[in-house]
């Protein structure tokens, strides 16, 4: 089968870091132009726009958007409307209406459209579901504690209008948290805790339960100084099962589970190639909106309460 | 066929002025019981809570959820999970999460379920749809104004947590728009004052398109003295089409259309419960989540601005 021409629009750290190197060791593609207004990779063609891509650059049949997500709906919308299989980096949308007139265009062209989230290719994931569909959960908890100073300095965005504030790194944790329960998952109350300088909250605790009533719950915080967490836990009868480091490592009842490591440094990212080939191929979507939706269900009824102001 | 017995969960000004009266005057049905803590009907068997109804009450079909929004979630589960049918007042749920799970629920149970937007029963909204797909639309305009100390005096959930302050009235307004314009929207843009001693917006402005950036503007407003307005405008080749007094009446071009009037006062309801009896009938969801949708897009990514205390 020949190989996917693919396009990558938006070209910073993390296309440098993995998508560049994965896509290289991918028979299914072939990395042939890049669009950034001020970034190129050596020896690939470049361009300012997916407009000028399209229009004077190599044909290509598929798109990888890993652009600031301001803009990500936009360059999806165009992608598509230019019959290109489009892969989005996490989060796929700024607003659900957007998702879903994204997967509405899809789906009437026909074209592979994937939401990447990329916590779920993380290397203990799929030993974690697993388990938890034979051992339900009685209890699951979500902390997710990250100093915002270490991983977001300068980036202002991230406090203002559309931005997500806390709920940038937390939708991870919902990536997983609706990847790996067994039972549907929805919001009862939140509080967010908002700097008085800000727009978007800097911490959030999450009521959640399933249609049981089983509880679910989430703290998240930007304001870990010290240790970085990104854990989920579920309490079952037969243990705790500790998921950590974001998905990469595994305990259950107090046993660590063995590195299942397969593809490296890369490994998210090569399932992610790894599953957007087979829908390009298929011409179908796997777009999962629950953990943005969880999000915007947040914000929609979540309490606001001030907190101290974030120097910026 | 024999009739749909049905039951009332929560007994206010609007059970006793439409949904009685429709439910009377509708062969299909058959009220046969309500339940509320504090209120019944003359002549009807009256439970305190939905639980007692189901297991000390006549045998029900169907119950009709009119209790306050902030309830509502629990009693749609608490009546799906006992195989009822479930007709919900909108807006149908708090969170999208929890709407989520009741069409999921009601799915695998086979089980009708109607998310009923009642300005869409209104009796211009199908010609003013009729006449859209025809007469494709270059700008819509919402313009929903009206006094939140005439309409919701002394109700402070609305300003609460989970409360949707302008959103609650506006939602109606997301109904029509959702349901006359003949292609998807989104939202793009979002202001929300927020009076600094309240949780929720008392007016907001939505900057919204369509999938060929045809303009989608919103203007809420809860603090209208004077005229009290439920407009939608579209802009058209063809001339401007007004649809107002919330889907009651319709100006094409300057020419008002004649009353369509068939349901007289209870025009809406009246329409409403014709199609729940269809879907009892024939065991089928009518759930559509994009007005609540729009609502939660403009919580996750609006600008808050602090506006004036609102005296409560």
């Amino acid at each position: 089968m020949a190989s996917i021409r693919i396009g990558l629009v938006g070209v910073g750290k993390i296309v440098r870091d993995q998508h560049q190197p994965v896509i290289a060791a991918n028979s299914d593609f072939e990395l042939v132009a890049t669009a950034s207004p001020h970034s190129s990779l050596p020896g690939i063609a470049s361009f300012r726009t997916l407009g000028e891509l399209l229009s004077q650059g190599p044909e290509v049949d598929a798109v990888a958007v890993t652009s600031v997500s301001a803009v990500r709906d936009d360059i999806a919308r165009e992608a598509l409307a230019a019959g290109k299989a489009v892969f989005l980096e996490k989060r796929p949308c700024t607003t659900l209406s957007a998702l879903d007139d994204l997967v509405a265009t899809a789906r009437s062209g026909k074209l592979a459209l994937f939401a990447s989230w990329h916590s779920r290719f993380a290397m203990q994931v799929e030993a974690a579901r697993v388990w938890l569909a034979r051992h339900p959960p009685e209890r699951l908890e979500i902390e997710w504690r990250e100093d915002v100073r270490c991983w977001h300095s300068s980036e202002d965005w991230i406090w203002e209008r559309g931005g997500p504030g806390v709920f940038d790194p937390s939708v991870n944790a919902f990536s997983l948290l609706t990847h790996i329960a067994p039972t549907r998952i929805f919001l009862n109350e939140a509080e967010l805790f908002v700097p008085a300088n800000r727009q978007t909250p800097i911490a959030a605790t999450l009521d959640m339960a399933d249609h049981a009533g089983m509880p679910v719950t989430a703290t998240l915080d930007w304001r870990a100084e010290d240790s970085q967490t990104w854990e989920i836990r579920a309490r079952t009868q037969d243990g705790l099962l500790r998921l950590f480091d974001g998905g990469a490592r595994l305990e259950i009842a107090g046993q660590a589970l063995p590195d299942t490591e397969v593809g490296g440094k890369y490994f998210e990212y090569t399932g992610l190639y790894r599953r957007f080939a087979e829908l390009v191929h298929a011409r179908v979507l796997d777009v999962d909106e629950r953990p943005l939706r969880l999000a915007a269900d947040a914000f929609l009824i979540g309490r606001r309460t001030p907190v101290d102001p974030f120097p910026g």
